[in-house]
């Protein structure tokens, strides 16, 4: 009989969140005080437990049940938020994986493969515009010298912040090491998106993560006063860029995926004066590597027959890109199954969004993914919830999961 | 023999540009310091001319030669610019007027009439949003409840920054007894468009003002992650907000005259969510009354469309508006002969951008302004351009026009 607690995942959840949400949400941004506490919060639970624990060189946080063999099954989430974060969005996976370790220390004693905990360092990016930051050193793909400059707000430099805790970020790739018996990775985490609640599903298995092309994309027009300037003389560099809403719909009509113009300004941006210069942001997403290809080339040529038809130009700016990734076929088999066995049925869809997975996937770890329901559809605000027995059911599928997991490693050793 | 000297309102141009401008243009933004040097510079020439120079209560500078009669031509510009403007949009005006003034000194001693120059204050309202505030606040239709609040980017409050330099915004109606003997005012002003350019013409007589109405539109959608949201899922309000700038294109195929969206603002305004928000400014011109109030209905019916295609809302948020204004019959037809007489031929047109003279003109004191060409069909940017030849024209002719207008001033006593 298993010694799984499900309700004591959403106690310790609800623990969590009155330690650090205010009336706006959780507040635990990575690098901050708060998150610090968390961890802290976190970390005699793990002691608790009797876990070896220890910080790696990138501010990630290892947490390990050693087993019979050395090849380790690793359950990885993050205790960072957004501001005016909520409450489940990191943090689910690392309570979820907590418990699914005190089953497991609790059946076995000492199990058949080693079983890992790991808290992710600053997965949000939130404080400096740098995702995946602990996964992505860990990973090797994290470059310090294009980082280390980045500042806060305030104007803290990302390097500085770092060094606050502990962190020297050129030596951050030395995390790699971590990696080495890792066997299969697991990932939980709340959906953020509406599929689910839809589907009126609690669970479901993702197939991989999107690939991103992110870029900004800036039109050149001419500033003329708008009193004085006949409409058939404008270089109207909003006309151009305003073209690319409607068209960014269509080009997900074609394709599937998600486009989003997030960010618009304008020079001189006064009311009397025909816009010279408008720069928009555009973040791209979807599953297939040849279809992401072909709808940034889309966009492409789009801002250009727009900027012809206005007479002006425009000029694309590359902010950031990812490929997709898929997760590894035995692995999401087992998580169907694992689901199947919780909540009756099988559901696979696709995360828009980022997660550690994906970098932990690129490096070669045989990787997964398991989504909870999200009510409202939302995340990285507030209002972000899951029912309590979604999540109940969230850490019952994911102990599963860990356990047809375990068995493989041992297979394939 | 006439001593007036255009060529030296050239070289005098040429000096206010190199005090007050940079390598991106002009910069005498009302109330800021830069626009007080130039003022400074300006007095320093009034004072040598021996004119009697006051301050109103609006900021308004008056100089005055006084004559035989206490009836005054009044001549009007302004020295402020928008932020990276070009070197003659207002100052040339004052500066032609000066050398006016500076001839009819010269020749008559105390003139038959009394000739005043005005440079308003703030004409341009680039800093805070309110343009003619100087010249409002003389005619009477300034309302100081409704703009004392406003903010510029740094959320100085425009009260406050008017009160840095010494206007006391409660008090600005005051100045409206600048006007008691003002018997007829004329305004010379770069065209800043490209009517006259296109049709090879250095001078134009202004038939009046266009009616402006000026509003800003928000839409409100929500916030959503952009991995994460279907795309018939968003309320995107930029999509929304982006349709309207095609749809003012079509309204002015319609209806003629033109509409301008200059300001685009975007919230939360990062890359990777769906914009929540959406504030763009509209600025609708046309000389026809109700052609203005057909145009700002079809605007407001178009966003309420594009609301509903897109499952957000919009709010109106009326700015600012003036009615069109039809300059005074007489002087029109002296401001004719003057070009007539310097340029050999007869053109008239109306005026896109907004002037003094038309809120000078709607206090009831009859008024006319001419137009030089604009090089580029362009203003409110470094590259506004007229001709010297052009300038040199349109100073002899105001001098013309001025005298014509002394004239009929006497006639009417």
């Amino acid at each position: 009989m298993s010694t799984l607690n499900p309700k004591r995942t959403v106690a310790e959840l609800k623990d969590l969140r009155r330690l650090t949400a205010d009336e706006l949400g959780a507040q635990r941004v990575a690098w901050t005080d708060t998150w610090l506490e968390a961890r802290a919060w976190l970390r005699e639970k793990l002691d608790a437990l009797g876990l070896e624990t220890h910080k790696d060189e990138a501010g990630n946080v290892w947490s390990t049940l050693k087993g019979k063999s050395e090849k380790s099954l690793l359950i990885g989430g993050h205790m960072d938020s957004v501001p005016n974060g909520g409450w489940l969005d990191g943090c689910l996976n690392v309570m979820a994986g907590l418990e699914v370790i005190r089953r497991i220390k609790d059946e076995y004693g000492i199990p058949p493969v080693t079983v890992q905990l790991v808290d992710w360092a600053d997965e949000e990016g939130a404080r400096f515009g740098r995702s995946l930051f602990g996964s992505s050193s860990c990973a090797g793909t994290m470059k310090p010298d294009e980082e280390r400059n980045r500042t806060d707000k305030e104007g803290i430099r990302f390097e500085d912040a770092l060094k606050r805790c502990g962190v020297d970020i050129d030596k951050a790739h030395l995390s790699h090491k971590e990696l080495k018996n890792v066997a299969a990775h697991l990932e939980l985490h709340v959906e953020q998106g509406p599929v689910l609640l839809d589907l009126d599903l609690p669970l479901g298995t993702v197939l991989g993560t999107y690939g991103v092309e992110r870029h900004a994309m800036t039109f050149y027009g001419q500033a003329a006063h708008s009193g004085s300037t006949p409409m058939n003389r404008r270089k109207d560099a909003f006309l151009a860029a305003a073209k690319m809403s409607p068209e960014i719909y269509r080009i997900t009509d074609r394709h599937g995926g998600v486009c989003t113009i997030g960010s618009v300004t304008t020079k001189p941006g006064i009311v009397t004066s025909v816009v010279e210069e408008c720069r928009i942001t555009l973040d791209q997403r979807i599953l297939d590597a040849d279809k992401l290809a072909t709808m940034l080339r889309e966009a492409k040529e789009a801002s250009e027959r727009f900027a012809k038809e206005g007479n002006v130009t425009v000029k694309w700016e590359h902010l950031w890109s990812i490929s997709p990734e898929h997760f590894h076929p035995d692995l999401l088999q087992f998580c169907d199954e694992a689901i199947k066995e919780t909540c009756g049925y099988i559901k696979r869809l696709p995360s828009g969004p980022l997660h550690d997975a994906a970098e932990v996937s690129k490096a070669g770890i045989p990787t997964v993914m398991m989504f909870t329901q999200s009510l409202h559809g939302i995340s990285h605000n507030k209002i972000e919830d899951t029912k309590e027995e979604h999540i109940e059911m969230s850490v019952t599928a994911l102990d599963k999961l860990a356990e047809k997991t375990m068995g493989w490693i041992l297979e394939q050793s």
